[in-house]
């Protein structure tokens, strides 16, 4: 047997068991009950191990050695590659350092859920320390002296983005981004956009049905995949059975809709990912960015591009017609989808006002995690660059400021770049199709074939093969410009 | 560390891998879409192999004849010989076999799905045949000589019980059996118990409420386990997350909400196995005929009792009533609970029938097993076996006759004689429960919870600590004996 014909077996192993851990992990956030937790815990914990253990096995070193001096097609050469980066990933780190870290994360997350809510930051640094203290180590680790730490954590998600990359482009963004908030805020209250709430109560069995119906129209494959509920909204499973989550509000069906249309996004790249290399590195979703993107692309390049609302319109009067007002036009259905509003919850925010939050947590982290502040400094950034950058005052707001995302509480500094990576990918791209074929004449109809097959052959098919700046250069002609975003924006909400 | 510590630890391990599986076994019949299904056949064989080589690693055998030359209490003698019986078990078979037999069964349990649609007996006898063959080589190494094939089979269902103990009691139902069939079938006559077909559609998510408040009844912890539909209603999870299934017919509310009764029986008693040996060997149910004395004792000696039918009557009524005509009395659906029938099929027999379905099984396969009969002489065999116990005819209705269980397509020989153990069992403790406190007037009132209480006394808490025998013994006062059954049904039906 060749090295590369082990190391595919290898990864078929390991991919059995992250296949059961995509599913049970799925279990855990939309079926489990309470009292579960503990023993789903051990055995997640203990599954974590293994396949640990499995990735690390010393063997898989040897075979990757003997792999690239073995003479192999470009196809196998990009496998090849994507299995070191991966067995490199997974075998930097001691097992004892991936236990304190994990520990110290769950520990921090699970006192954060109700230190959030009380505004205790005091007793919320308590145990963040344990964490940046690990998450600095571990990024120490990383970076072999190569790299800063913030880059190698970073490379985690975006393997081959450097800080410096995303400075440019965030920078870029960074000095056009508070005038545009601005203009875009004085022309909806120039067209009087203030929306009268919609006061009406739509039943969840009733917002499912819209939700699947939606799911179908965007070519979902639900023979390989389900919609459920969870707390958190995510995209899990495995490519042929993806898992997508949303959660309702019976009094405003529009963001679970959008939700739905967002994971919808992630979906279909996780469900159309290439055949033949889906169970091995090389064969999974390029990076985070390059999937947030096709969340992105799906939510807002196409769900909330006024060409696609008539459509949405449409659907959303079919199936809860019989739950909205009269009054209720699509004029007043554009005008919700559409809103751009500051506010303090990223996870709220529209896509005008969003990368601000972003940029901020990016810029805080990284200076963190490159030990240039330290835990106590954050406070005051993070209200000094709100005000900068929205205009918000978040002084002694903990719980809407520095203490609302789940990401830093478990150590995953890095991750934050990736959504507005996303953004800009997701602009980039529609504006490539622009050119190729009538993208306009297909969102107006509904029918996203041409849409489909240009995601196919340009992103989903390819996973891993390339990589990320190779890809994104050849679907569009050049490599990640902020400027696509800024035009997509500029267009929808100022022209 | 001592050796039962090294063991203790080592069962928490495979526990971890248990846990995941049965939650994914569960996802597998209760969530997953079919596009999901050879990605988890790869993913489950991976893991049964993995679970296998843990359960067989040559450590714990050095672990088990250490623990047992160690001076340890009762309790840990007891957790010693389950263990040595589990790990006998795994260990007996090589892999070869196990691997074999998976496939054969696999291949067999799917083609049978269409053969029997289709009544396609020499169809199934093709992949039957390797089926039996492995199944008799399976028996022949675990019965190392020391015993008959059959009953080696029937140990791992049953362990402590040979077939000359359920021919004892087999045969007593057996000569008494006929008679009174025909017996309960003349009084329903004489009473005209003819039942119109209740004319009516009851939505699934109105039939789930009644589930659910029939489980609260019977007191099934929501905060450990769920319940959901599957197209063969189960009892899987684990004890603090136990994952109950049914499944609905619009047309018939009676057989979801019995089955979710008989479910929750189940589900009890794993719910309330003891808490600090659950993870071991020692703790999990005492075995399957045990099993389903709980899941009969709610069914039927509790459910289908005269004095539980109006408890019954009125949750159907309050949760159903909008549903239900006005003509459909409490008699009515007392009739449509308690109705006697002989029929074709095991899983739609009530309870005076089903004993028979269950002997002529048993009888068949212990035959078959042991080599005194072959794979071509079942459809006789059980044709004239159903003319002697219910007087039917299934010449040449091989879909109503032999093929009509999945037990055996996959090799799962020795397990028919639980369910008939278990409802002798169930009356047995229904007895002596009668004896012990006003058990009438807590079936009256509704409120299990003195039934609960020594279910739990003499049942649930004590998990696999006493040999089956002696678990019967210390709660009744006698070892299994079919009187008791034979009475409950005389005192039901013919009283």
């Amino acid at each position: 047997m060749s090295a590369i014909a082990h190391l595919k077996s290898h990864y078929e192993k390991l991919d059995n068991f992250e296949h059961i851990f995509a599913i049970t992990r799925w279990d855990e956030a939309a079926c489990m009950p309470a009292g579960g937790a503990e023993a789903r815990g051990e055995a997640h914990s203990e599954l974590a191990v293994h396949i640990h253990r499995l990735a690390t096995n010393p063997e898989v070193k040897a075979w990757l050695e003997q792999a690239s001096l073995e003479n192999v097609s470009d196809k196998d050469q990009a496998f090849v590659r994507e299995a070191m980066r991966h067995y490199e990933a997974m075998v930097a780190l001691p097992e004892s350092l991936v236990s304190a870290k994990t520990k110290a994360g769950s520990r921090c997350e699970v006192a954060w859920r109700s230190q959030r809510k009380n505004n205790d930051w005091t007793g919320f640094v308590k145990n963040f320390k344990p964490v940046v203290e690990l998450a600095r180590e571990e990024a120490q680790i990383r970076a072999k002296g190569r790299q800063s730490p913030y880059d190698a954590m970073m490379a985690l998600y975006e393997p081959g983005m450097t800080s410096q990359q995303v400075d440019s482009v965030f920078n870029d963004l960074k000095t056009w981004l508070p005038a545009t908030i601005e203009r875009v805020l004085e022309k909806q209250v120039s067209q009087n956009r203030s929306i009268p709430p919609l006061e009406t109560t739509i039943p969840v069995f009733e917002q499912q049905k819209l939700s699947k119906a939606l799911m179908q129209l965007l070519r979902f494959d639900f023979t390989r995949g389900r919609l459920d509920v969870s707390a958190h909204p995510f995209c899990g499973g495995v490519p042929d059975d993806v898992r997508l989550t949303t959660r309702y509000n019976e009094n405003d069906f529009i963001p679970a809709m959008m939700g739905v249309i967002h994971e919808t996004g992630h979906a279909r790249y996780e469900q159309m990912l290439p055949n033949s290399l889906k169970r091995f590195p090389v064969g999974k979703a390029r990076s985070m960015g390059i999937h947030e993107s096709q969340s992105l692309f799906f939510e807002m390049q196409l769900a909330r591009d006024s060409q696609f609302i008539p459509v949405l319109y449409r659907q959303v009067c079919e199936k809860l017609g019989c739950f909205l007002p009269e009054k209720y036009t699509e004029s007043h259905f554009k005008q919700e989808v559409q809103k751009v509003e500051r506010g303090f919850i990223r996870v709220d925010a529209d896509e005008v006002t969003y990368p601000a939050h972003v940029i901020l947590r990016y810029e805080i982290e990284k200076a963190l995690i490159n030990s240039e502040i330290e835990i106590e400094d954050i406070p005051e950034l993070w209200d000094s660059k709100m005000q900068a950058y929205l205009g918000l005052s978040t002084k002694g707001n903990f719980k809407d400021g520095c203490m609302q995302d789940i990401h830093w509480t478990d150590g995953s500094f890095g991750y934050f770049p990736s959504y507005t990576l996303g953004a800009m990918y997701a602009a980039q791209f529609r504006a490539k199709m622009s050119q190729e074929f009538d993208l306009s004449n297909c969102i107006k109809s509904g029918n996203i074939e041409l849409i489909e097959t240009w995601l196919d052959r340009n992103i989903w098919q390819h996973g891993s093969v390339f990589e990320t700046n190779d890809l994104v250069l050849k679907a569009t002609g050049e490599s990640l410009n902020a400027k696509f975003f800024k035009a997509h924006i500029e267009q929808r909400y100022l022209k």
